[in-house]
């Protein structure tokens, strides 16, 4: 199957929700890399018919283009630019304004790139970030007490990635790696265990998973990878995560956003009332 | 002004993107938080009705409802089964998923999920997380050459959240910290300097936020946030970053998306072609 066309993607912000969007809808067609163009900052409809005019002289066809604009006025403007040219474009935020305004009344700020600025949350996510590569492997476990989540788990079942993706939608996360026979920090028995949560995969493939990352240093440092350790390893941590009576999430087979999902599906029933977006 | 209604996610994947444009769309309301509610991995018509309507049920009013759904069956089904009730529902990927169908002539695959499993962009983008974390602040010189890009930068000139953010984009991202009188890692000196990117930030602005760290510890560390001694760490990274003939880049007054933006525009133009989304 050939690969997608180019998506032009227009935004008076930085355009990171459009681009997200683009890379989803052009999965459907094509497993291979999205390629995407961006306007970002936009603030006028000549710098917007400058981009596309060059685009389309250079494709020599028809263009996609998405926009999330948050000014109506430039948005109207952006539509009729495009009418009649062969450009398929999509207005991806339109819609979900006026779906609100509808709903509650009120009437949008149309000023760009609020969501980022204003949001308490922007800086709650920031800190969250430290947090978790600070508190990465183990590290500053008298610091555990802090973290909304603990994640812990034997190598290589995603603790880092899953800590900064959650970490990436504002939630505190630490991580506390597991291995046959070493110590864990005391701390993790303080901590509600609500909050922490074991995770685990299947043993065969955290053993494949281990030999590819040794590479050359598989033949020395192999017992890491070996299956019968990783098996010893994994019982270990089953009877750990027993103990501390946390919840366990197995992580392979998965994509780390469908992992984070279900964490806080669990973490949001125990501790808040709404969403952390 | 008051808050924006809850809205509702309904996709057959994790909605992360949904959730990303809503909080976008709800940001020209208020800036206070989204309150959002997602029924993930939504793979029936019933599944789908049971949610609309228990939230239908709680609410007495009219609801939003934003959905992302790659099969066409199911998303025509939630299409006609809002179609009579107090249902704003506003159908984020199926546009876009047309428009590339158009312009290309092939047929969307039609299943959800596809972006995160089958993009190879995905291990690339977990491996630059893991990376990001442990070359955070300085962490494991001797590998710097195998970063993409280097951040660095004094305290807190938004060196770790912008490896994080930069990461999430599938860039493999080091940073290394400056002080007045560190000496930075020699690594440093044998690194293409396109790749280096040196962060300033306002000296009133780092001294404020470098005091607020500190809390109560302000009075016996003070002299970290001092005016004179931020200027002092900053005249002697300018100092560095001419040296390396880096490109220099303002954090000040910038949200951390808006900034890794203006990296990657220098970034790509340096040594890329299309973008790494």
């Amino acid at each position: 199957m050939s690969a997608p066309p180019t998506i032009y993607i227009i935004s008076d912000s930085v355009g990171d929700s459009a681009a997200q969007m683009a890379a989803a809808a052009a999965s459907q067609f094509s497993a291979g890399e999205t390629n995407i163009q961006r306007l970002p900052k936009a603030s006028n409809i000549d710098q917007i018919a400058d981009f596309i005019q060059s685009h389309l002289a250079e494709n020599g066809g028809e263009i996609v283009v998405f926009y999330t604009i948050a000014d109506p006025r430039l948005r109207a403007q952006l539509h009729d630019y495009v009418e009649d040219k062969p450009v398929q474009a999509v207005d991806l935020i339109g819609p979900a304004i006026e779906a609100i305004a509808e709903v509650t009344g009120l009437k949008p700020k149309g000023k760009p790139g609020l969501i980022r600025r204003t949001d308490k949350d922007y800086f709650n996510r920031i800190d969250a970030m430290e947090y978790a590569v600070n508190h990465d492997d183990g590290r500053n476990p008298e610091e555990l007490k802090d973290a909304d989540i603990v994640l812990i788990g034997v190598s290589r079942t995603s603790k880092t990635p899953l800590s900064i993706y959650l970490a990436s939608r504002g939630y505190k996360v630490a991580n506390v790696p597991l291995a046959k026979g070493v110590t864990v920090p005391t701390q993790l028995f303080e901590i509600d265990p609500r909050r922490i949560f074991g995770l685990t995969s299947d043993p065969v493939l955290l053993s494949s998973i281990r030999f590819k990352r040794l590479g050359n240093a598989a033949e020395v440092a192999g017992s890491y990878a070996n299956i019968d350790n990783v098996q010893e390893d994994l019982d270990e941590a089953r009877m750990l995560m027993r103990r501390l009576g946390c919840i366990v999430i197995k992580t392979d087979k998965r994509a780390i956003e469908e992992t984070a999902q279900e964490i806080l599906r669990h973490y949001e029933h125990s501790f808040a009332s709404g969403e952390h977006d």
